[in-house]
């Protein structure tokens, strides 16, 4: 494999020293750049985009030629292993995504099994491609939903603000959603590790729903599952290490416990305090995050200085490690120049930090 | 004024001895309830509803007919202060609140004006009725949305996903959003002073979107003006003290910081540890939380196990204050009865914890 030009961001993950913090941003392929909504209406629709690796590939490519952003992310959707179970994933314009078929009874939870990774072929081929394409420019960082939040759309079977569904059966029947949350983390994992043999050189768990369970439920129903997905993961490919960031939007609160789920980094929210957080975890893991993503709708001085509160929140490197990051992903509205200034400011003013 | 035959809430919210947790629940009077519903028909619409004092009442003592609730909350909406500002206020059916006049440029802002309070005298007449009806059953509750929670509908326009109007107008042109709170300080405040006047023996702030801003943001835009309001505020009414209850969705990150505030409760969502907010406040403030609403979707059993996990939380009250209440409104899909169950299990295994 290529020797890596910008290994800033797999270095920052160990917690090793870096010149300045690395930085990346969550969605940073996506509907803020002209450049995607073409590619997309090329693609013809969003699924037809996310399962062609030539297309995969060309829009995961198209952020880091605006932007010296320090990690490419592999483009792709995190219902893409439900999906490939059977649950009819589908994508109803301003909706967003549907599964034509939600589990609803025990049957239907019982018939559950794991993919076959014939079916996500496209997914491991796009990895493959992205590496060739990228020669080694900066690592690809390789995704999947946390069972529990694959589990949410599993069960509500899109979108939803209270989470009935999925809530009344962890309330009602407990031992059905163990059964799902046991098949997701197996498929995940064995999904990851796919990634990881295609190329993916660091990998980050969305548990992006974690946030809506209750303390005590979140460590039993979300976090174990995590950290059964991060047991069996395959940590080293071509002599490299290759880090794993969990990001629990929501999940500030829980940072000791994340970070004990044998990940090298937690990712964080734009609530949480970096201070407080590294104190918690006592520089055991590295921090990802945490800047507003609507941080970028202000002036350029604003940017500026929310990039500078988030470095001095952090404070010096020193033993720990920073990852720069939006809280959550990158809002389809951002004006792209916004993203301009945030790069330039993470790039010259963390170099203090780093001394 | 009549004696109050249970004061059990009043004094858990001071910390003193009580034989057992006091219970209530936001959203009490809802959509959950027929008779509710009903009324609610009776009544027209939601505005009908709530602007008229004996519908308010009416709705307001239901929940406490059907269960031994230990305080009664008045029934209004957060946005009768922007609505009396002029903002025109609608209710669009299956969409929510919607204001016809959001503010959007500088010079509505300019514009606004703390609202007449004979504009609002319907809260207070409803306020003065409730009392009389309830004749010392239980507390009243009064309650506003806090300056900043107030802004985002007012900008906005409605509920929103992202808060991109508000969070543009905050990164760009702080100045004016300082005014708009600036103004809604002095408004709740004078609200919630007219609603001590009329009999409200409790405040509740609910800050319902202090969670969407960034740590450092939330204590300069939200947390801020809610101690503006209370340090106006008149903290005793006929020789008795009225507690106030800052409730913050999302806050628990904070709970230090709103410990502070002046306030003698937090509340707080299910996402919080008591145990750990307990420590992190060092019994200055009482607690009143903070069961997941969903969890009145599991079986009876599983209710009474939710109960218990939280009162165990909080553990041994000595020298703290508990107030069980859920960690959010009532879902509207709520079977009434898992009320009872609810009600039940605080009050008769919470006794244990008052030794």
């Amino acid at each position: 494999m290529t020797q890596l030009k910008n290994d800033v961001f797999l270095r920052a993950l160990q917690r090793q020293p870096v010149p300045y913090t690395p930085v990346w941003m969550m969605r940073q392929a996506g509907r803020y750049l002209p450049e995607y909504n073409q590619t997309r209406a090329q693609a013809g629709s969003f699924l037809g985009l996310a399962q062609n690796p030539e297309y995969a590939c060309e829009v995961t490519l198209q952020p880091l030629r605006r932007f010296a952003l320090d990690a490419a992310i592999l483009f792709s959707d995190i219902l893409t292993v439900p999906d490939a179970m059977g649950l009819g994933l589908q994508f109803v314009a301003g909706e967003g995504p549907r599964f034509e078929r939600p589990l609803r009874d025990e049957s239907a939870i019982a018939a559950l099994r794991e993919p076959d990774l014939d079916s996500l072929r496209y997914v491991f081929d796009a990895v493959s491609l992205i590496r060739r394409e990228l020669d080694g420019a900066v690592p690809l960082i390789g995704f999947s939903g946390s069972p529990w939040t694959l589990a949410c759309y599993m069960v509500e079977g899109q979108g939803s603000s209270d989470y009935r569904q999925i809530k009344t059966l962890l309330y009602q029947r407990p031992d059905l959603l163990h059964r799902i949350l046991d098949v997701n983390a197996r498929a995940v994992q064995a999904y990851l590790n796919a990634q990881i043999r295609a190329g993916a050189q660091a990998i980050m768990v969305f548990d992006s729903w974690g946030g809506v369970l209750a303390d005590g439920l979140f460590q039993q129903f979300s976090l174990y599952y995590t950290r059964q997905v991060l047991d069996g993961l395959q940590r080293e490919h071509d002599g490299q290490r290759v880090p794993v960031i969990v990001f629990t939007k929501g999940g500030g609160q829980w940072i000791q416990d994340i970070a004990a789920s044998g990940c090298d980094a937690v990712g964080l929210d734009w609530t949480a305090r970096l201070s407080t957080a590294r104190r918690a975890v006592e520089d055991r893991v590295a921090l990802q995050g945490n800047l507003d993503p609507m941080a970028l709708f202000g002036s350029d001085a604003a940017i500026r200085t929310e990039v500078r509160r988030v470095l001095a929140d952090f404070g010096m490197v020193g033993a720990g490690g920073h990852v720069f990051n939006l809280g959550h992903g990158i809002s389809q509205f951002t004006p792209p120049d916004a993203v301009l200034s945030l790069i330039d400011e993470v790039h010259t003013a963390s170099r203090a930090y780093h001394a």
